[in-house]
């Protein structure tokens, strides 16, 4: 028998769970592979998380070899191959934008730590929950023995988002768009990038309306999870679990000869970005290996989109800096994570 | 390109739809078809519909060549290959069941004559909205043209509830547990019968504690329904689209060598139950066929069980007689459907 997975999730009894879960438990992205579900949740949502569990034990998963609940990281997160960071604090009524970074840094903070001290040191951690970029440099930073690239964040959504729409436009398959990019923060500043698709592996360049793309597609793209809220009074669940889903399996798998996709990973300073933050670059994945595509050519337009939602990162850092152990990174090999970095991983 | 298949969905924007469309869309039980979803609601649930559409949109499935939503059954059920009755009305406070029953049975006979008007001839229809079986009873009566056999009722959700139990019980993997079969109502009356089991192949019966059994785990399945609400708050959901998958892989693909499965099939006296109920029998599938598996051996207290289930299946037909429309179940040569049935199909 194959050595089984263990996954652990964080905000096991959200919405997004309500999926997820299944879908790993059917051994959706790992394949053939028995899994171990370690699932996490906050005391007071344990009860409808038994209730999950009990939902899990009736779908009689062939692959499914355990699901344990957990209250706290420290317990949830032993021995884990995968922790998927799915849990966050969710912006209530009249809180600032800069209240939601720092209660959603603390909780990131903390998990960071005890992924260090009790995941298996080879852990890969995709990080979901809101502000996602932020949160993935904050648990990075907190957790001891993490390389930054152990860490990748969902923009899978926005990419997939983009991909809707795009092969709507055209009125092609989804499958048929390739070498689509979303550059940034998984928020409203990031930034949808046609420029370098191919259709059916043709460049599709000439054949792009300017115009609608600029005007509308971006802006749609950007804003598309508060027009779901609107529509359907919910937060987007299924379509974000879905993403994870094809996130996870490209991660594991590998993305597709000749085409890329989008990932939050850590920037080294690549096409100008800032060093230090977890931005979303055009990516290609092999054997658990995620590499970001070099050499894509970048006019004005598309360098003036990129910068701003760096700088909107930038700003975020800049709000979270207190959470970032600075003595420990040093330690790690990051000299100085906010100015020339000195990356030695 | 294979030849898309038109899938349309009752109820879907309820709870199981959430994460069924998604598994539906990413081609889960029809392997690598491109798949046309039809989906169906209620004037005042249009609105969360159109939400849920966009969130299928957003995850640029390969596979899903439309979506289109009807809020009437005439139009949502034209020219489907399958046809998923998930939606029913639920009971509310205070309501007897009787009236449950006939609220519902209205609706099913109004979506079983525009299945029999606008749905492919050769559609399969299976019904999982409660009270599910008398519900498939009435949607075929009033379905003209359609043959029993294209209806099944979902009893998946029990069957693997038992195997789980099952399995735990004897630290088994789920998949090492055969010819497990749960027979008659979709309902506390159901029976989960181990009497047939094999383990790994070897017939389980004199491993298997009567008084466990008998005492303990025929009540859990026949009541796992409502724990999972206990501890839940919420109706099960995912273990249910778990439940739809695994049913309709099973009814276009194939049942495995050696298994079986239950479904809620037609009875034409069968095992002795009475002829012209939707009942739950162990089937064997295969292309789409469906066999009622024959010549177990039953002892008395298998008989009593069977016959304690099937008396609650007749007396709900009785309570909705009206609906049943003898004439044309007549001129379809079904010329008594409550005596001796003559069943000239």
């Amino acid at each position: 028998m194959t050595q089984p997975l263990t996954v652990a999730v964080t905000g096991a009894a959200g919405s997004v769970c309500q999926s997820l879960l299944f879908r790993l438990a059917a051994g959706e992205p790992f394949g053939q592979r028995p899994i171990r579900l370690q699932l996490i949740e906050r005391p007071e949502a344990m009860q409808v998380l038994r209730g999950l569990a009990m939902e899990l034990e009736d779908c009689a998963f062939p692959l499914l070899e355990s699901v344990t609940l957990h209250d706290s990281p420290e317990t949830g997160f032993v021995d884990c191959d995968y922790a998927l960071l799915v849990g966050a604090k969710p912006r209530s009524a009249g809180m600032q934008r800069i209240d939601l970074l720092k209660d959603n840094a603390e909780i990131f903070a903390k998990q960071g730590k005890a992924l260090g001290q009790y995941a298996k040191p080879t852990v890969k951690v995709l990080v979901v929950g809101n502000p996602a970029n932020t949160n993935a440099l904050i648990a990075w930073a907190n957790a001891e023995r993490l390389s930054p690239s152990q860490l990748t964040v969902l923009m899978r959504l926005d990419h997939n988002r983009a991909k809707g729409f795009l092969s709507r436009k055209l009125g092609v398959s989804p499958q048929s768009v390739e070498r689509l990019a979303v550059w940034g923060n998984h928020a409203s500043t990031q930034f949808p990038d046609a420029n370098h698709v191919h259709i059916n592996g043709q460049p599709l360049r000439r054949g792009l309306d300017i115009d609608w793309y600029r005007e509308i597609m971006i802006g749609e793209v950007q804003l598309r999870g508060e027009a779901v809220i609107n529509v359907k009074g919910r937060t987007s669940a299924a379509s974000a679990a879905q993403a994870i889903i094809d996130h996870l399996r490209d991660w594991m798998i590998g993305t597709s000869t000749g085409d890329f996709v989008s990932m939050g990973v850590f920037s080294h300073g690549e096409y100008g970005v800032a060093p230090g933050l977890f931005f979303s670059f055009p990516v290609t994945c092999r054997h658990g290996h995620v590499d970001i595509v070099e050499g894509l050519e970048l006019d004005d337009f598309c360098k003036k989109m990129i910068r701003e939602t760096e700088q909107e990162l930038l700003r975020e850092r800049q709000a979270v800096l207190s959470l970032l152990p600075e003595k420990s990174l040093a330690r790690r090999g990051f000299t100085s994570l906010w100015g020339s970095l000195d990356c030695a991983e």
